[in-house]
Order: C-alpha cells, then structure tokens, then sequence
C-alpha cells in the first residue's frame, strides 16, 4: 500500500524540474538497484510479493510491497520490473587535483539521454571516474539514462558544471583534447596519461567558447581515407573510440 | 492528393511483413533520401509544397506535393521532415569471393533497431560493404533503422542469411572473429587484413552453434585489468571498437 501523495511525488521524478526540487531519482531493476544502492542513499523501496518472495532483500534493505496497479503508477517502464528505488541525488565535490593522473570526460551539450546512457557505461568501462557535463546536457539521473548506464552510474561520478569555467581552470592542470572533423588522427597523435577529453552534441559538435580552450584536436579517421562515408559517428561510438585508444596506449598494446 | 489506398500500403510499410511482401521500404529527411535514391530504385516521392519550393528535386527526382495531413498519415516519424521517399527493396548477390580482402561483419541476432542503425553508421565509416545479418537480427529496412543510418544503408549492403550455413562457407575462405567475455585481448591478437567479425545478441552474445565456427576469440579489455566495471558494453559500441582495431593495424598506426 502505498498513499496518493506518494504516488504523485514519485511519478512527477520523471521530470528533472522535480528531481532537482526533491533531490530525488528512480532506478528499476533487480540488477540495477543492486549497483546503484550500494553508492546512492534509499529513500523508498517498492516491489512487488512475486519478487518479494524470490529475492527478500537488496544490500540487507526489506521492500514495502506494492501489488501490480501500483508499481504501473510510479514506474517509468513500459513492462515494470518487480521492483523500483527512490535514491537520493548525490552531493559530489571535486577540485582540480581529482584530474591529476587520470582520464576525464567532459560532455559539451550531449542532448539525447540514451547516448548519455551509453557514455557513463563506456566511461565505468574504461575506469573513468568523472564526467562533467555542460548545463544543457542531458541529466544523469533522468529516468532513460539511469536505466540505460546498467549500473555504471553507481561507479562513475557525474557533475553538471559551466564548462567555460571548468575547462579554463582544468586546463590549468591537465591537457583538454576535443574531437573535431578537422581534427588530427587520433591514432599517430601524442596522448597524455592524464587529460579532459570533450565530446560534443549530436548535431553541432563542440561550440565555439569551449572549442577555444581545447589544446589538441582529435579525429578518428574513416577508412579508407578520402572515400566517402558518414558524415560522423554517433557521439557514445565516438567517446568509446577515443577512451579505447587513450587506455591502449597506458597498457603498451 | 494521395489516394486512400496508397496510405493504407505505404503506411503498413512499418510492418516487415508487408515491406517483405511488397518489396518496399521507407525513408524520411532530405539528406537521408538523397543518399537512399542514389542507390535505392524510387517507387514514390512525396513533398509537401513548402519543401518543394526550397528544394525542388532530389536527384532529379519531382516530387508529388502532399499536404501536412496526408504527409503525417504516411510519415513513422513524430515530426515529419516534410519529404518521404518509398524505395525498392533490394535483391543483393554475393559470393565467398567477396570475403577476400575485406572486413565483413556477421550479426547474430542483434534485435535493437536503433543498434542496428548504429552498426550499419559504422561499417560504412570503416569502409565494410558488406554485413550478414541471422534471421532473427533487426530488419535493416524498417524504419527505425533506416533513419537510425542516416544514409550509411546506401553505402552497405545487408544480407540475411541463415548464419550457420554462411559462416561454414566463410570460414572457407577467411578467418572467423567473434567478441566474447573470455575471448583474448583484442589488442593483443593477431588480426588480419580479411575476415569475418561475428557479433552477438545484446542479452545473449553469440549463440552456440554459431560460437562454434569462430576461429578467433576476442575481448575489448576494460581499464584497468581486473577492476569492478559493466558487464558488458553496448553491442554497436563494442562493434565500433573491434573494427576500428582492424583498421588501425592496417594503416600500420
């Protein structure tokens, strides 16, 4: 049983003007809340007494049990899975020493909150801990994107930031590389063990003010050379390939 | 004017079903049907008049004015581009000699659209021409995928095969590839100028009669070795990161 009032809070946490108020956001999923409450605190924990029965508990925390009607109403799934958590957005801090040897990802405008999605992921992949994303960048704690990252957003930190003042005092630090069609080939060009790589939105790239403070341009090379193709790769498909080559390099492959 | 049952047709086109019986398939946008008609034979063409006044032709091609209510009528998309094109399926042939010298990719069940659409992007911007996609893989000319391309389907011929028969034969003739989570460091195997590279259902991986004609196993290795992370990556970003190892070790980068 779960009241009216609760019902309406939770259902209005898939609009980030509520998230953001309430300092709130859902994760569904057996697998996902498993990651995710280990990292994030609960507030409320709902499933279902089918899952109740086969699971019990997760990380020693005991579900209120809502029947079906209920979960459809707070859920964000199209087949709800049984269970879903209220978590409490995080608080993270960081300075500039956090970017000292280390890879960092910095999101210039990244609107779609499936390619955000996938980028977390690829970033949990390639042991990147933070990422910073420009104000208009999807949020991380929408519900598409929490679904999509799998759990990785339980191992990597996200923080949205002005990226002209991030990036003027990262680069104070640390190397910034972007990606650019003009860009030069990621594959013969020197890559640092530490840096902020910027990815930018789908459809114009990195904007001006942020490209100002880039100081190496990378691109990933089609092939053959010179033949035509695609105009460009998807932004997460982008991100994987610079992120795999920066790792490849530390290892000596 | 479009006739009642042109509408009924086209718009059951979103139905593999009916674009299989009719030989036919969809496609929106201007960039995307300049791309599509270069390659594709045209059945119908249709604008509305604002569109035509600012574009006139695609390829030669004269368009059929519709108004915005019959152009929605036929349109998958949420936001119609104001141009639809109804394209002729095509009837690919291939043989074993086109492995030679060449990258192909062979899909095993790969069931997102969108993924497919993503896959299809990055054969083209690694120069693969050709990709074999299982029966139970997405339809490439649904239209989710075809839009997901962004014109990359003209440059990339899809087959579906049944993927046993055509792995035997393959193997024939070059060598067999496939990512799995025991496979070997991809950075670290030898990969050769021609072959076949298998990728694998988004829950699932590869199947096991399909596993079995694998002559390679390979592994995109997280960073750092050994560490917590995903548990797998996304199946069009781990597709981007084999090839593009195939063709950094060819241009010898």
């Amino acid at each position: 049983m779960i009241t009216k009032n609760k019902i309406k809070l939770i259902s209005s946490l898939n609009q980030k003007k509520f998230r953001d108020d309430n300092g709130l956001f859902v994760a569904e999923g057996t697998k996902l809340i498993t990651d995710m409450t280990a990292t994030y605190k609960t507030r409320w924990f709902f499933a279902t007494s089918e899952w109740a029965e086969n699971h019990k508990t997760i990380n020693g925390l005991t579900p209120e049990i809502v029947d079906q009607e209920e979960l459809k109403k707070i859920s964000n799934l199209k087949t709800p899975q049984g269970v879903l958590a209220v978590l409490e957005k995080p608080a993270f801090t960081w300075d500039n020493s956090d970017l000292r040897n280390s890879l960092t990802l910095a999101l210039d405008d990244v609107q779609d909150p499936g390619n955000l999605g996938t980028i977390i992921r690829i970033a949990d992949w390639f042991g990147i801990r933070n990422i910073f994303c420009s104000e208009y960048t999807a949020d991380a704690f929408g519900p598409k994107t929490v679904q999509a990252t799998m759990g990785a957003l339980s191992r990597v930190q996200v923080h949205y930031v002005n990226m002209v003042e991030f990036l003027t005092e990262a680069a104070r630090t640390v190397p910034v590389y972007g990606t650019f069609m003009d860009g030069q080939n990621a594959y013969n060009e020197k890559l640092t063990h530490e840096g902020v790589v910027v990815m930018g939105n789908e459809g114009n790239g990195i904007s001006p003010d942020v490209e100002k403070l880039v100081t190496s341009r990378l691109l990933i090379p089609n092939f053959p050379a010179g033949e035509p193709t695609s105009e460009s790769l998807n932004v997460g498909v982008a991100t994987a390939l610079v992120c795999a080559e920066f790792r490849r390099r530390m290892v000596g492959a």
